[in-house]
């Protein structure tokens, strides 16, 4: 069986960086939302996602969990573009050991007992990484931001994980109990947490 | 300054075995509940304690977090007595590197900024630990309970612990926004987070 590493990951705590440092450590193929959304527009899945659009409004199957009201379960466009998502990191995660950041990774592929980490840390740290990459593609850090501000921004992205996690998962996002190791990454280097997961998993 | 190694823990997740193996890696003297408790017995600042005892109710300076009743921080024998061991606390950490087991350790020393792990685990891997320490010093651990009578057990032990945690730092046991790192022992041996935390701290 492939050996997968799944991390979840507050915005602004470097989950991004640390994925790609731990993939390019033990030579696994990285995926995130950006590479997996990008698979999904070439696939011939893809083509035929979009043939079945054409012919009639897709029924997609979720779990649904107990308690939860149907009309949050009911299928739209957009469900329908995660539904494929999913199935592509199903199928990446299949072929080969992997890296995977996001996209509820850790539930999707429960059955194939990812080691799953969750990276997170403290405003002032989420602050600053966002300053020293608003260069970067960060679209919702803008240097015009006062602080306050742009705390406020990253408090709504994760608002935004939070809620998508949890509807496709029914779990709650960044629960210890979910996953295998949660990392502060407020004073630890992605480099040295590479190097330390290295060993665990 | 001294490198300090703080470990909260769940009941039944390990947390003293893998604080044993860390320091015994590491090289660092190793503390836990009961070893602050036979300090205090023995120490100078014991006899002194007792002494203050037998002339007048101790007054005990304990942190008074808004919103907290008056009530609530009375001090009693108690309290006083977790008061001794904070001060030996304090006093092991000021003197060398040091892995601390419990006792709000991360809190206490939370100045020196202290490397807080927490460890944690479900409930198969916690009943499983306890039934395999039943002949150890595992006082609530009774081989001829269910699992369902020890799971409740384990449950009433964790939350003493989340109750003194709370009450003596006004933070949530457990949150992981209170530690540097959060390891799920399910899954993973002692020593091979020992091998990854000598790498991280």
């Amino acid at each position: 069986m492939s050996k997968i590493i799944t991390i979840g990951r507050e915005f602004g705590s470097g989950g991004r960086e640390f994925g790609k440092r731990l993939a390019e450590l033990l030579g696994f193929p990285y995926y995130d939302r950006e590479i997996i959304a990008e698979i999904a527009k070439r696939t011939s899945l893809s083509e035929k996602y979009i043939q079945n659009i054409a012919e009639h409004k897709p029924v997609i199957p979720f779990p649904i969990h107990t308690g939860r009201t149907f009309w949050a379960v009911v299928p739209d466009f957009g469900q329908s573009v995660q539904s494929e998502q999913h199935s592509i990191i199903r199928e990446v995660a299949s072929k080969s050991d992997c890296v995977i950041v996001g996209r509820g990774a850790d539930y999707i592929l429960r059955e194939s007992k990812p080691f799953r980490i969750f990276v997170y840390s403290d405003i002032e740290s989420k602050l600053r990484r966002c300053r020293e990459n608003q260069s970067n593609d960060y679209e919702h850090a803008d240097e015009a931001l006062t602080d306050k501000e742009l705390a406020k921004r990253i408090e709504q992205i994760n608002k935004g994980r939070a809620d998508y996690y949890e509807f496709y998962t029914g779990q709650k996002w960044g629960d210890k109990a979910n996953y295998d190791l949660c990392i502060n990454t407020s004073s630890i280097e992605p480099g040295k947490i590479a190097e330390a997961v290295k060993i665990l998993i």
